[in-house]
């Protein structure tokens, strides 16, 4: 997977989401035009009501606020589990830079409460080959990376009997490189063009990728974990920039005798600078990591959080803030737990009785607090709880 | 690797020489044209006098006979060789077929040669892979043909501590599958197409699979052989039709901080129709299978053999054999041991006074008698030393 939950850059007027470049026109992402333009299904309040339902909790705030706004067949993953049958989660991450950034964090935070709510196995891949194909790094340096990176996501609190972390240099072989196979014998260059849009000068290590980052939806691909049970169905929570693998993903599968995954799939979480900027990992000013200190994120988010306010004090008092452009919001949005305090702060704001300074304060401390147990999750995984959740190994428990 | 030493269709003037494809005009293949278009070497007398020299054992009769005929730096292998330096050697066969022809012999017969003079390492690749991405056969299938066609090989008198005979679909994975996305990301697809002629509508495994039949070249391929030795030069016996992946693996070799292989390369193995048709799997009468029994031989030989002999015993008394379109003779060029009896045969033979029907029968007897001592080998062949031979294991006497 690429950074996923990030983005946005402004180019002309075009709107280009893949998995490697997501760009915006003046107005920042249509997240309508590309829920038609990929041809998902938006996911709506019914849905979101049904997940609640059936796992007898409230839905996550990603849910509740739309957040994670389209999907695939995720009435059908419902179907099956309300008939008391069994699915897997699986989602990943591109292990590109040393630290994450919130919104790296954001998928591993919301698949933490899929697995939670729904009490399923979890397969994350660290596509590290991947990132030595895009990316001028060595092998060694990716295959550090994505051990580093697997501390940052096992410090988000996934179930050690429920999840498998494999990265593709390490893991793949056998059964998985048997899928990827299959999967690239269905697939033309003119289509991998169509979807991906490599050229003829693009090296063949990116043509070939695809299907590395296809076949984890496949549960054969995993002999140790589902032997035996080829047709379990898989969920994919995503960023909608990933889409683009899955839609050929899902094309294939048929052919191939499996299952097609299904998808529940997020906005991005925006820049520092705003919705038509992108986290850039040569800024450090873009975006919140979680090595930051409380102090760094304070002076971030005062200095560098694009915002809705107004010029003056009494303007703003007059006018209110506008809320649409305002990246505080928007980061209380995905990281504000408390609906009521998030309707309250968005009210006073705009109307003009809150100010910018008041509202990034608040932010502050969400962020800090967040921040800080992560840093402190993270402190306490081990080598020897990486090799764990790395190892092979049957989960005799993934569905307990 | 496909199947190499077979081949030759005629079609109109161009010939065509590629992994999948043998095509000539119709004065049948032209290898010196081909070793200016591949940009390989002339394997010339001098070379094999070294050969020999070196071994201190008499040159392999495909050598003597310029069967053997090209080659990429095997001056260097022996350069190393001679100051007491160590190589290995690797090869390969794309399991398409139950039962081995007497062309896919004559690659693993010149293999086990080289094995036995320079006592060096083997490693064998068996693309089953390849097999499933051009062939409409299943990986099951593709992997049962795999350890079918390696029963062959062992027959062949491989020595089992010196040689590691694997399965991509087995094997393909950790340290192999680095060194495959290593030589991926130096490769464009223009310069795939440039070698290997795929059009935008042939699928993307096809153009993900020359980097495994390339890697391994490189020890680092095989940390269980060669751990710490990623210098270790590779020397590569086979059909000139692969040649194209090999001038892919060298152009990318030092890119990526590894050693080029060496070739040595081999001319097609005609069919019984002649050298300008293709020994068919679907025209089980195009050639001798080592399956066949002594009858079927003789039959075959008799029937399907394309003569250089003439019309009548009158005009062949009078003119002699054109040995350059008689199959009989490149047969025993191939499998006659002894070059005094093959010079004997020739020189009666083209001057009259030996018949068609009495090569013939010299060839019958030279291919049952081989094809026999093969099929006694092979029934020796048990599962255990196939699971021995393809067991990821030291081989702590390979150079000994």
């Amino acid at each position: 997977m690429a950074a996923a939950a990030e983005a946005v850059t402004e180019v002309e007027e075009e709107q280009v989401v893949n998995p490697w470049e997501v760009s915006a026109g003046k107005g920042g992402i249509d997240y309508d035009k590309l829920v038609d333009q990929f041809g998902c299904q938006r996911l709506d309040d019914a849905l979101v009501a049904r997940v609640a339902r059936l796992t007898a909790r409230p839905p996550h705030r990603f849910l509740r606020r739309g957040l994670f706004f389209a999907h695939r067949d995720l009435n059908e993953i419902l179907d099956l589990y309300e008939k008391g049958e069994k699915f897997y989660l699986y989602t990943g991450r591109g292990p590109s830079s040393e630290a994450l950034h919130l919104g790296h964090l954001i998928p591993f935070m919301f698949t933490k409460y899929l697995q939670d709510a729904f009490k399923v196995p979890l397969v994350i891949q660290l596509t590290d080959d991947e990132k030595f194909l895009w990316k001028n790094l060595t092998v060694e340096e990716t295959k550090r990376l994505a051990r580093e990176n697997a501390k940052d996501i096992i410090a988000c609190g996934f179930d050690v009997e429920r999840t498998f972390i494999f990265s593709d240099f390490n893991y793949v072989g056998g059964a998985f490189y048997e899928n990827m196979v299959k999967v690239a014998r269905c697939v033309t260059y003119n289509k991998v063009v169509g979807i991906f849009g490599f050229t003829p000068e693009d090296h063949i290590g990116k043509v070939s990728f695809p299907p590395v980052q296809a076949v984890p939806s496949f549960p054969s691909s995993f002999p140790h974990l589902f032997s035996g049970n080829d047709q379990l169905r898989c969920l994919i929570p995503c960023a909608i920039d990933q889409d683009p693998y899955f839609r050929m993903t899902r094309d294939v599968a048929p052919r191939i005798g499996y299952q097609k995954p299904s998808l529940i799939e997020s906005r991005f979480f925006p820049a520092l600078q705003g919705e038509n900027t992108k986290m850039s990992a040569s800024d450090p000013n873009s975006a919140i990591y979680v090595t930051d200190s409380a102090k760094e994120i304070k002076t971030k988010v005062n200095k560098y959080a694009f915002s809705g306010g107004r010029d003056s004090i009494e303007l703003h008092r007059k006018l209110g803030a506008n809320l649409d452009v305002d990246v505080p919001i928007k980061y209380l949005n995905f990281f504000l737990e408390d609906d009521n305090e998030l309707e309250h702060i968005k009210k006073e704001y705009k109307e003009g009785r809150m100010l910018t300074g008041e509202v990034k304060q608040r932010l502050v401390t969400v962020l800090s607090d967040l921040v800080a147990r992560h840093q402190r999750a993270r402190a306490q995984v081990t080598e020897e709880m990486v090799d764990v959740f790395m190892a092979a190994r049957p989960l005799p428990n993934m569905f307990g």
